[in-house]
């Protein structure tokens, strides 16, 4: 069997956010929304004496010739190694055969990407169109794709940033700057942040609501991405109870692991009719914003789609560029 | 990362059939029985389309500095392609950084060789010592490498063998002839194999029962690997109602999917108590044959634990003998 290996560098030489990467994730939910995508559960290996957690993800796209299988690691102790928290590698799998055809040693770059995209494609649908300040919750690797992802879709000029620790967010402020070329301000607190934001992303691991109901304000979006894991909350309840629209990436998965867990736990949201999909918006099943008074939110938790879909694209560029090595095994 | 990729043949000249690699699953067993092992369920992606399935399985052992994930296909079409039905990876993970530190491009080399070893020690455990004859019902690539497992551990002169495609027996009994120098026949039934063996091993795909509790006479040793799905059957449930001992790899797995979930379904086996994993076998908390009159048989269905065992050693062999190539990505 050939096997082709591209290495990360190779990987970030061909694909990042364009045109093409972010309608392939949009297919990617619409494909999903319309019934047409097989979703295994999430295969999750806990090693709990390492403070670490592998996950297998999956989603065979019907039709296509090829799927991936992601495995992504989480070790919360490799700080100590000097080594990143998250690691991670792509497979691409023939449907038609089955045989392994490609290995994407993306160290979880993909990941990155595909999760930065669809916080783009939630902004796209439910942000205003016209938009000043953008803020964000944390200051890690997500808070700067999911900035990177939004300025693919709206125009913005400053972003108001708040994080707890300040040495990072210090970083932060100055890689975006640099970057993005827009103003950027560290602010002291997520309600500053929230209170003087058109859209918001919160981008943190954390256990503990932060983001309150008080604070919205008619305009706002919200992208919620932190939570992928049932204790995992950034958002209060009540926050679900009064927004005007309320989107996800995939309903079954955010009820399970995303915020929507907690807030039919806290017996908010009784109405499933309210929460739309992504892909229900791409399909137009459920209207995008409707005007520049609506508060909206999106959860969420990353869905196998988005991998197959990011993996594909890397994939068939590589092809068109020869780029890798081909294992005859 | 620094990550090591060995091709199949770099694996096959690595490890086959050994005392040390006998030893390796054995200890998985021994663990997985203890409590020490960590199974998630299988993650399968059918592609029915194709005619085809992926499984993804794996284990973590307690302990251990790594375990695997394997990557495994099975596409019923693929001759028509002049492709082999079966292909599969397996890839080494740090247990504790979560990195992916070695990819076995084995193409299911490791899963015919750990399943051919978990029959050597079924036979090892539960067939009378001196055998003269052994019987296999199947003509494919497990009818093959179990009975070079038993050969392993009881010696034998003599090998029946009955399956449905004349040609492909014809070419197993030169083959095996060839390797084994042995006496090799080729029978008309199933029946005739059954009735003139010690060992009977049966390794087909079959769907429905064919091995009747008629057959059965005293000293003789049952494997039936063939059944690793809810749908596939070799082994009349009445069987299990008349055997003095019933062995498995996992009770619960093969309560899912093995030979066991049928033979429940049909009411049969209704005390636990009755049936021991292997891993009990070897931990000595059940008793091994104690008779030659006794008459026993083993369910296997395949586990995680064999996988992450066969997996690291084979690893730690190509480390030592600095065997693969190693890609910086």
């Amino acid at each position: 069997m050939k096997i082709r290996i591209l290495t990360e560098k190779e990987i970030r030489d061909t694909i990042s956010f364009d045109h093409e990467s972010i309608k392939a994730i949009q297919d990617g939910f619409s494909q999903l929304s319309s019934g047409n995508a097989t979703l295994p559960p999430i295969m999750r290996i806990d090693i709990p004496e390492n403070n670490g957690e592998v996950d297998v993800k999956t989603a065979y796209i019907k039709g296509l010739d090829q799927f991936a299988i992601k495995i992504a690691a989480g070790f919360f102790d490799n700080y100590k190694l000097n080594l990143p928290t998250g690691s991670g590698i792509m497979l691409i799998v023939s449907a038609r055969t089955g045989n392994v055809e490609a290995i994407l040693l993306d160290n979880g770059y993909l990941t990155d990407l595909r999760t930065g995209i669809a916080g783009a494609i939630a902004s796209k649908y439910l942000a205003c169109k016209n938009i000043t300040t953008a803020g964000v919750i944390g200051s890690g690797m997500q808070a700067r794709y999911q900035i990177y992802g939004l300025k693919q879709v709206r125009d913005f000029n400053r972003l108001l940033v708040f994080g707890i620790v300040s040495k990072e967010v210090d970083n932060y402020v100055n890689e975006i700057k640099k970057d993005l070329n827009i103003e950027v301000i560290k602010c002291d607190t997520a309600e500053v942040v929230v209170k003087n934001s058109d859209v918001v992303i919160t981008t943190t691991p954390s256990k503990k609501p932060f983001l309150r109901s008080e604070w919205l304000h008619p305009g706002l979006h919200i992208t919620c991405m932190g939570a992928d894991a049932p204790h995992k909350n950034e958002i209060y309840p009540e926050v679900f109870g009064i927004v005007d629209k309320i989107a996800c990436d995939s309903r079954k998965q955010c009820f399970e692991l995303g915020e929507l867990h907690h807030a039919k736990n806290n017996e908010i949201l009784l109405d499933n009719k309210r929460i739309c999909e992504l892909g229900e918006l791409i399909n137009g099943k459920y209207p995008s914003r409707e005007s520049g008074e609506e508060i909206t939110i999106c959860d969420l938790t990353g869905v196998g789609v988005q991998d197959t879909q990011i993996a594909l694209l890397a994939h068939s560029r590589s092809l068109k560029n020869h780029s890798g090595i081909v294992i005859d095994s």
